[in-house]
């Protein structure tokens, strides 16, 4: 008789303050004899510190770490194929725990299913293995809360976007939404903030960098140094404010 | 000497999972001597429903209940007029206690800035109150979650529209997204649902009613009935999954 599979569990665990777990992922990452996470290479993991207090001696930590750094490559392979190559290895990490019958939660940053490395493992596993996957609140959410702004009211629709389109498409839909948050921005952020300005939204954007996190930073968008923007930056552009 | 003023708390208490509010609302929520929350006439309220379970007795509950049950008004102010002196009299209600020195946790399903009900006392009280502010899980992510579909991958962007839009503002957004919410359906499903068609995105669209609560529903969106789609039910687009 062959032994039961082991769970995927995709947890959410917040975008940074370890508080903002939900009680679920809380619950179900310290029953999980196997706990795996993504990192950069000699990095800890932002989803890996914000719930390391969390974790019991006993439970199997599972490192996926990931082979670049930047995204300039030489050689051979693409920076697409060698990313994808990893998820597949990756996958196959999972995998042999959950044959073996051992539940694996897989921790993520912000929320898994919007933009979650977690994605990558569920699109490659979830076909085959019992799977559960618990939302978390999501970066731009924690921002606002920072910022203490609303961010969409009413009927107004909301623009999730990556600060590394080309200026010409960040432009074509950032006018055509009410409200904006950019993600990814980094090395980005010089181009976006002249996106902004040609559309005369400069004074209505707020910046944010690694919201609810120890080292987090709020400051105007005009005094950014766009060279040291980090990756966990984000820009929102809240909807207009609704008055009768 | 004036005795301190109370906190404006704006708590996300997520999309109707108990179990899905964050370890600090739920810290924040069960210290507050005033818990607050909205609801429609003859109804127990969605972030009621959530976290009553977490309630102590001492609590002091302040019901905010909403004057009106539809849309449909008649006599000399607009719906828009009656909704506005509405949230004004409910920030009176809630300064009344802060003005005593006692905090006040505004609950609110989802996360307070993203359409939450709470954003417009945070916008009467929050320049003149110490407040705080703790993001939730919104409903979207729920839904990802329980249909088991990330929404975006890599530079993919997200629109969050409400179906409340004309069918041609949404067809325009919805044309130029890469995966899309669409909330606030209810009694916009049937356009909605034709601007999908049109688009050709039927096949890719998913639906989902009052995800993560008890009475959730899945079905395929061509079998949804327009008549019965309820106001917390949703349609996600997800992004074309990434492949390398």
């Amino acid at each position: 008789m062959s032994q039961p599979q082991g769970r995927l569990l995709g947890l959410g665990v917040g975008p940074g303050d370890p508080e903002l777990i939900t009680v679920k992922a809380l619950r179900l990452l310290q029953q999980a004899p196997v706990v795996a996470y993504f990192a950069g290479r000699g990095r800890k993991g932002h989803a890996y510190a914000s719930i390391e207090s969390h974790l019991q001696p006993q439970q199997i930590q599972l490192r996926l770490e990931y082979p670049l750094t930047t995204e300039t490559v030489s050689g051979p392979l693409s920076y697409d194929q060698i990313i994808a190559a990893f998820y597949d290895r990756s996958a196959l990490s999972v995998a042999a725990h959950l044959h073996e019958g051992r539940d694996v939660a897989v921790i993520c940053e912000g929320d898994p299913m919007l933009y979650g490395s977690y994605m990558y493992l569920h699109d490659r596993l979830a076909a085959d293995h019992p799977h559960q996957v618990v939302p978390g609140v999501c970066a731009m959410l924690g921002g606002a809360a920072m910022l203490g702004t609303p961010l969409v009211y009413r009927d107004q629709s909301l623009s999730v976007l990556a600060g590394t389109l080309p200026a010409g498409e960040l432009h074509r839909r950032i006018a055509l939404a009410d409200a904006v948050v950019i993600m990814k921005l980094g090395r980005q952020l010089a181009k976006v903030r002249e996106v902004l300005q040609e559309l005369g939204l400069e004074q209505r954007a707020l910046y944010i960098e690694r919201a609810t996190m120890e080292t987090q930073r709020m400051l105007p968008l005009a005094d950014v140094d766009p060279a040291s923007s980090p990756y966990f930056s984000m820009i929102l552009v809240p909807g207009t404010r609704w008055q009768a």
